[in-house]
């Protein structure tokens, strides 16, 4: 097969994610590598943990780029808080409490499921009541914002009754991060993680972490080496870690990295509180778009994610025909149903630089169009 | 703590990786991001996979680039390969099988070590040996071409052998793929992985891996499940593999795809024979320029890394202070010696892009002046 050179077209991405990437971050992925021990390259690890605890509202000395995609980071905090018979209570709200299963599972653990509807949020009675019933649980981990669904949990009180039963919480911000207001340290989160490729406007493949003391005390007094060499966080400390030797573990991804300061700054620079506030805006904006085509939201207006709009797909409209033309006429891109939604519900995004007036003029007028076709 | 956009300054990268990368990869690397779900990215995934079949000269089905480093993709080797109890043969004679015992344990196997001295290659007779004395032994693993001391290893050999006494071999490939010798069919390895930040010339972050038909029986037959869902195969085969429906399993970093698939379109391009030529006439060029300087090598002639040269650091000078002049003079980087030969060693790379006239001359120029103010 003789192939050539790759040439993209220019899409706008209003889906689940990956989100539009901002050209000054696509400028810094391009920029010449350096080595991963060269001293600017030790300086700017600093400077993306300093803007990383901005971006997480913390001061956690533990908070980091993992250097793959979302579902590695989650699986950092399983492999590092969870011991072989431990009890994890999850949270399944849609897809990724399944996927928290899984890795709870693959560590040896049990997990105590806690199930909510897809498109509700996680219910904290049923929270509180598996933790009165399991009270040798160790974990209690849930997602605060379920891309599957479009679907906000209230992290404060979750975690809050974590705490009361002695448990940690480990919370799912892979697409909460700088687009909903979330506090890591105010709201005493133990261990987070997230992802570059929803509202942080960066390219995708790595994963942001946090743990608090609490959690490093925890991975201190693990009685377990931890499962993964590449996700050990007494590893990665020793080359992240503030003061650390940078003993070498893995050779950074250097251009991601840039990518990520970058996207940092732009965050740093519009201020946190400010970009939260545009997501919202931007949010009520397209709900009335579609609202005056008749399009119904999926979760209840109360906990609805302002980044990622679940809505009902339309009567006689046709989810794999409508994309394809939204994506072939317009380079559109907003995202299908998972799971049991498949084929039901359009997931539309509007996530960090794709937050903005003229997608959702573009969106919303081919959304017009292909419902006049109807 | 306000930051800036962070330039990086130019460097030569003549260390052990990440190398040079390729002006082509890193425009690659910064065109616009699209859904990994974009039916012109499940092409490019395609193409990507056709073209590391030809890098890594194989017809092997699962062959596609984890999304992370080459230490995730060790470990995607050995989680899909070993189950608790098993018996793996590894070969160390430098950093990088120290990391491969390591992995084993932390799958629950047994580790039998085979070592040899740090700059000699695996030696087959002591191998063999192992073999004989652990006949329940289900694994044979080693390093083709050590980034730690610059020795290549006698892969087809030690293949033979683990297949002559039932094991599957595990290869390490991290700095050998395209830049020497490697024919993962004609020499029937079962499971290699790499890096794309030596002789690929792209940029750090991405593992490719290539698994032949009796590794994914042996994944297949497992009694346990893979204990790391990320690096699970069995998820992973039905995202990338021949056919398969694409069930989503994780973002894939999409513009490192693009940047991999022009430095394999490079490769492609170039021939592979032809890469590995380049590696060995420009290794001669600077052993020549390197012996008129004084300077001896580590390893023994016949076992000598084209693409990573060690040489003993001439006496009289200090390894740190000439390595960081030789940064901030000439904004070359070389690699310093790693355990055992700290302070001992340097590490020359010539890799991929980096292989070449202009950067032995540079290289050359700039270590006679530092032997001259001695």
């Amino acid at each position: 097969m003789t192939q050539n050179t790759f040439y993209p077209p220019a899409r706008t991405l209003m889906g689940p994610g990956p989100s539009d990437v901002s050209p000054r971050v696509l400028q810094a992925l391009s920029r010449p590598t350096i080595g991963h021990l060269d001293p600017q390259f030790i300086d700017l690890m600093d400077e993306i943990k300093s803007l990383l605890q901005y971006a997480f509202q913390t001061e956690n000395t533990l908070t980091m780029p993992i250097s793959a995609p979302g579902s590695a980071g989650m699986e950092a905090c399983f492999v590092n808080l969870v011991e072989p018979g431990d009890k994890v209570i999850v949270c399944q709200n849609g897809v990724f409490g399944g996927r928290m299963k899984e890795n709870v599972e693959r560590c040896g653990g049990q997990a105590i499921m806690v199930m909510d509807d897809w498109g509700s949020p996680v219910d904290p009675g049923k929270v509180e009541e598996a933790l009165k019933s399991h009270p040798d649980a160790r974990v209690l981990a849930f997602v605060h914002a379920e891309t599957s669904t479009g679907a906000s949990s209230d992290v404060k009180t979750l975690v809050e009754l974590a705490h009361r039963h002695d448990c940690l919480a480990i919370v799912d911000a892979v697409t909460s991060l700088a687009g909903s207001e979330l506090r890591v340290d105010a709201w005493d989160i133990d261990a987070i993680y997230s992802g570059t490729q929803k509202c942080l406007s960066c390219v995708p493949g790595i994963s942001p972490v946090s743990f608090n003391e609490r959690a490093q005390q925890r991975i201190a007094n693990r009685t377990h080496k931890v499962q993964s060499w590449f996700l050990d966080m007494n590893l990665i400390m020793a080359y992240w870690g503030k003061g650390a030797k940078r003993a070498y573990h893995h050779t950074a991804p250097v251009n991601a990295m840039y990518a990520l300061h970058e996207s940092l700054l732009m965050v740093q620079e519009e201020g946190l509180e400010n970009a939260w506030q545009r997501h919202y805006d931007n949010h009520m904006k397209l709900r009335t778009g579609l609202e005056a085509l008749g399009i119904q939201f999926v979760v209840d207006e109360k906990s609805r994610l302002p980044q990622l709009n679940s809505v009902y797909i339309p009567e006689g409209v046709d989810d794999a025909k409508a994309r394809s033309r939204l994506l072939e006429t317009y380079n559109l891109e907003i995202g299908a149903g998972l799971g049991d939604l498949a084929g039901k519900v359009w997931r539309i995004g509007l996530m960090g630089y794709a937050s903005k007036a003229e997608n959702i003029a573009l969106c919303i007028s081919a959304l017009k169009e292909i419902l006049a076709d109807r």
